[in-house]
């Protein structure tokens, strides 16, 4: 087993991966403080994993919730549901809430913690790679609004996150794809010899070697973590953490939620990133080619949505998080492994990268 | 004009109390850190003073908000309105919130602060008596549950609170004695000689008189500075605060939101925790009638409503956030000033009170 801390002062929390820790029942006891437990998990991933979470809490008052599965279902309204189990169970303050699933689970029961009661201790047990490199760290849980993702939420960090890779034997081809998208963005952000190590193993992580997926998970987490310490609330350098993500949200929130997987739109998010990137002369058309054979070699998505305009990216790029007083900052690349957040590229360029990708 | 700092380090800010302070632009602007404003209001206090507001803040982009009126509507959907609100306007993460209203509008308004974007500065107007005692100080925002009370929402501190006792003048009777039972609270709870000063100037609280209003204002939000200061998250000392809240919120939840005004039930819980702190014999008869002749005069309820049962009181309290692994913990009185939190009661006394204020 692995364990890598989160460094946040008196927030600080371990995050443990590795083979079959779903059934290390001392893990989760260790960072339960009170009787009381809810697990929230969805219909996909319940009928796999829970009743061993819960043959694990025998000893404890421990409810479910259950959500339907999909990124369409991460709103307010079905955050409620989450409420609705919590007071009907009549659990108190001192309650501990697990999630149990990907990350829109992880980031609706985080969201549920942090506001039940005005916050109430959470344990993430994540089942995906997307939410084992991601939302595992960083804290950031939220649900999404009909003209925004992530636009409702908070910073609430876990008590502990149990990644237990086994758990990925499971999941779809398409969600590990979508998984891979993130860790080859921490690769793409400041760590250059990750991104090497990732072009010579990406098959090993196709075929699910448990080894590999856990040096993955770790070397991710690791890189996402220095990040966050630096930079818990995202005054700063946090934001390089959205490379690919302003395209990748409009992409999300253009065709549906639910339609494309996180992944697949931070896939051609990076790749538009990319190509701006070497329309302003920051990088080469070498470097761009060699993301684009790693992005397809782990099977995803390198095009944007055929359905979509460039004037249509602009309008929902503008609402993005990332806007600051109506210009738009973007993390873009100065090679593989040097990103940067900046507004300093021409709106020609900005709209040749659409154009490219929407024609 | 009167200001206090409430202090929490990096989270300090200050109330500015006063007469016409509505007009002083400067107040506003100074705590405005971008030109992005939204102002949350609503349907009663929009029409009385959203224009004086907006007024002040022409050269910024405005946005308004207006909800409907009352505690019924407290609630995770019509808090959606307020993100539309901000999503429609594409208002970004540098925006900050107007709270222009009363307690249900502060802690809405609040909430949408701390959630929107994982946080944005807001700014509190307090316009009614409640919530300038109440919620200017302390940073506790929510919505109602079907449930519970103010169970879903954060800690989250404005940037400024302006109490214009002005806007007191336009305030129903009722809300007015509903402001006065939190006054009257912070004298029962540590402040002796402010409980004597309010028994002297009873009459001039109701007839407004601006001066005496301004008075109370600042020492009832001294009061609670001092108690959240030492305890920001409410891990101990600061749930003195909830004197006559856990019978209360049971009134409140009992009688559906919006029949009974929340300083009405707190009344009746004050007094129902007199009853029990005397049965109790924790203080005396003379002292109980003190506080009873006290919200008599302060045109408040001293009785349950009739339509409850101590049956029902007991099921709305055990659900109520107070509760500790199932045991209810009281806010009770050893005399006029001088509350504690005991769980060291017994269940007979508990029921007797129940039953004297249900029979």
């Amino acid at each position: 087993m692995k364990i890598l801390t989160v460094s946040l002062t008196e927030r600080s929390y371990p995050i443990y991966i590795g083979e079959g820790l779903l059934d290390q029942d001392q893990l989760l006891k260790e960072h339960i403080k009170s009787k009381e437990v809810l697990v929230v998990s969805n219909t996909t991933v319940a009928p796999l994993y829970l009743d061993r979470v819960l043959d694990n809490l025998q000893a404890y008052q421990c409810g479910s919730v259950i959500l339907p599965d999909g990124e369409e279902f991460k709103t307010l309204e079905i955050l409620n549901k989450v409420f609705d189990g919590l007071l009907g169970k009549k659990l108190s303050r001192q309650v501990t809430i697990i999630a149990l699933g990907g990350g829109v689970i992880g980031d609706m029961a985080g969201f549920a913690s942090a506001c039940y009661q005005r916050g109430v201790p959470f344990i993430q047990i994540p089942t995906t790679l997307l939410s084992q490199v991601d939302s595992s760290v960083g804290g950031k849980t939220a649900v999404n609004h009909a003209l925004g993702k992530n636009m409702i939420g908070a910073f609430y960090q876990p008590q502990c996150v149990i990644a237990d890779t086994t758990t990925l034997n499971t999941l779809e081809d398409r969600q590990l794809a979508s998984g891979l998208a993130e860790v080859i963005k921490y690769g793409l952000i400041n760590d250059p010899d990750f991104f090497d190590w990732l072009v010579d193993n990406i098959a090993a992580l196709q075929s699910r070697d448990q080894q590999v997926l856990a040096e993955a998970i770790e070397r991710s987490c690791q890189n996402k973590a220095n990040i966050v310490a630096e930079d818990e609330l995202e005054k700063g350098v946090r934001a390089l953490l959205n490379l690919g993500h302003t395209f990748g949200h409009a992409i999300e929130t253009g065709m549906g939620y639910g339609q494309w997987l996180h992944g697949e739109a931070i896939a051609v998010g990076m790749m538009m990133a990319a190509d701006l990137s070497q329309r302003l002369g920051w990088m080469t058309l070498q470097d761009v080619d060699k993301i684009k054979q790693l992005l397809l070699a782990a099977n995803l998505p390198i095009s944007a949505p055929k359905e979509m305009t460039s004037e249509q990216f602009m309008d929902l790029m503008s609402v993005d998080k990332k806007v600051q007083q109506g210009h738009i900052r973007l993390v873009l690349l100065k090679g593989i492994g040097k990103a940067v957040i900046s507004d300093d590229y021409s709106t020609e360029c900005l709209q040749a990268t659409l154009q490219a990708f929407t024609a």
